[in-house]
């Protein structure tokens, strides 16, 4: 959740849409980008893995720190060897710019059921995460169910707001993923921030890429955040760590998410995702820590 | 939270109190145990620490899961040089056992603000804990404020029902906590489950032991199982998974201590943890993951 909101105050005018010219790009780039060739990883050796931060996925030039997961977890589960990351959790060092980078994957424990893979990725001399991960199969439901929840009650798609990128704000990021605000919280883009620690909407990725639980892993963290919603004088928030709960795998088609901050003490705040497959079943959970640097 | 509940059915005879004899035994053993000396490290080489898991602080042989973490933080906040965990998550990988440990560190960066620390316990030649952490100061409340819940209403510890420990349910380590549950939840011990996930009680350690930022490590991890009053067939609730975030020290006193879970899916729980101290301040916010076999 490396979004930086910059002065002067976002206004409607920096998000309006230039008809045509996006949805342009995306089509020239759609043939050589998308989440997964994005995100891929290379076997270099002895637990490691090459890879590639691309451009494209940044907020202002830094990386979004839920594509930066997405890499180092999908180095983690070719090191694990199993289908899902269960549990992942991401320490954010330094912020990651476009460029190679290297995963370094050590397998702490191979058990009947999950693995457990511990790893750091690194650019440019730079640690940019150090994550910790178990992975296992969530393809099957098992056991009692019980759930005291419900998804985010969203218009369709089409009646929210699409969040279309800029050089700002919102940031270039946002031309690889397809957010749809609720109407309610999008005012945050225009400087008409709702005044709750609130932000609901739909997920997907462009070009009707389908979604397995690594793109998870970049959904947690791809809604601006929550205290942009809040009149707090916040003008980012770096996330210091960032843990996601991913509990089945998605149905094809769009998520609602929604991400919800209850304390804001101490210079820190927690954000709380929840993202719902299409078909009403919840498939991860998250929670980050993030710092509230004053604007 | 690896705690197991044996059939038959735990009733109120299991969790009789005999008089006397438990306080006697505390008051002997308050001279030579405590939670700070029960956690303690010792230096033993580069990043090594020499440790000792210490007996009463189990559920059925197996070390308390907070417990286990609290020593470990304690190795890696001396590694990290810095007061206050501000959050650490620990992959649990094999139940520990009365007997030394070795706590094993490694630190990944040392910020202006904040040392990031990896670190694994072993024991007996197995791997219990694969942990990562991220350690600052907490001491001195700054940035904006704001706090969108409330701390658990409680009756006064006295009005509420003391957990006494015994061989099976509750665990022995509940002579090493002072338990206070709230009246509604209190049923989970006695065979009359409140039906609802969730768990509310005042945490504090035994003679008055003050509680710093490592004992919020141990309180989250203190109270029986959200599961174990909602009418689920489940046993235990082997953690997976457990993150704590600190966001102040606790003034002395009792803690307010609130679990819940929204989530019973695919074969796992979250139980997601808020702990507040005396003054109404949240000091310390936590999920873990578990796992629910079939009791």
């Amino acid at each position: 959740m490396l979004w930086r909101r910059f002065r002067p105050e976002p206004t409607a005018t920096v998000v309006r849409r230039e008809p045509g010219s996006a949805t342009k790009l995306r089509r020239v780039l759609s043939t050589v980008v998308g989440f997964a060739s994005d995100t891929a990883v290379r076997a270099d050796g002895e637990g490691r893995y090459a890879t590639q931060i691309r451009p494209g996925w940044d907020v202002v030039g830094n990386a979004n720190g839920g594509y930066l997961l997405s890499v180092a977890v999908r180095a983690l589960r070719e090191a694990a060897e199993r289908p899902d990351p269960v549990t992942v959790t991401a320490h954010y060092l330094s912020p990651g710019r476009p460029g190679p980078a290297t995963v370094t994957t050590e397998v702490v424990k191979r058990g009947r059921t999950f693995t457990t893979v511990a790893g750091s990725m690194d650019a440019a001399g730079k640690r940019l995460l150090q994550v910790l991960g178990t992975f296992g199969d969530v393809s099957t439901p098992m056991g009692p169910e019980r759930v005291e929840a419900a998804p985010p009650d969203l218009p369709p798609p089409d009646a929210c707001s699409a969040v279309e990128p800029t050089d700002t704000f919102p940031p270039p990021f946002m031309g690889r993923v397809d957010l749809r605000l609720h109407p309610d919280d999008a005012g945050l883009a225009s400087g008409a921030p709702s005044g709750e620690l609130r932000v609901r909407g739909w997920f997907r990725l462009r070009d009707s890429e389908l979604i397995d639980t690594i793109g998870l892993v970049l959904a947690v963290d791809a809604f601006p955040p929550t205290a942009f919603n809040a009149r707090l004088p916040v003008a980012w928030t770096p996330t210091v760590e960032l843990t996601a709960h991913v509990r089945a795998r998605p149905a094809p088609g769009w998520l609602r998410c929604a991400f919800t901050t209850r304390f804001v003490t101490g210079g820190f705040l927690e954000e709380d995702g929840e993202i719902w497959d299409d078909t009403g079943r919840l498939v991860a959970q998250s929670r980050q820590l993030a710092l509230i640097p004053r604007g």
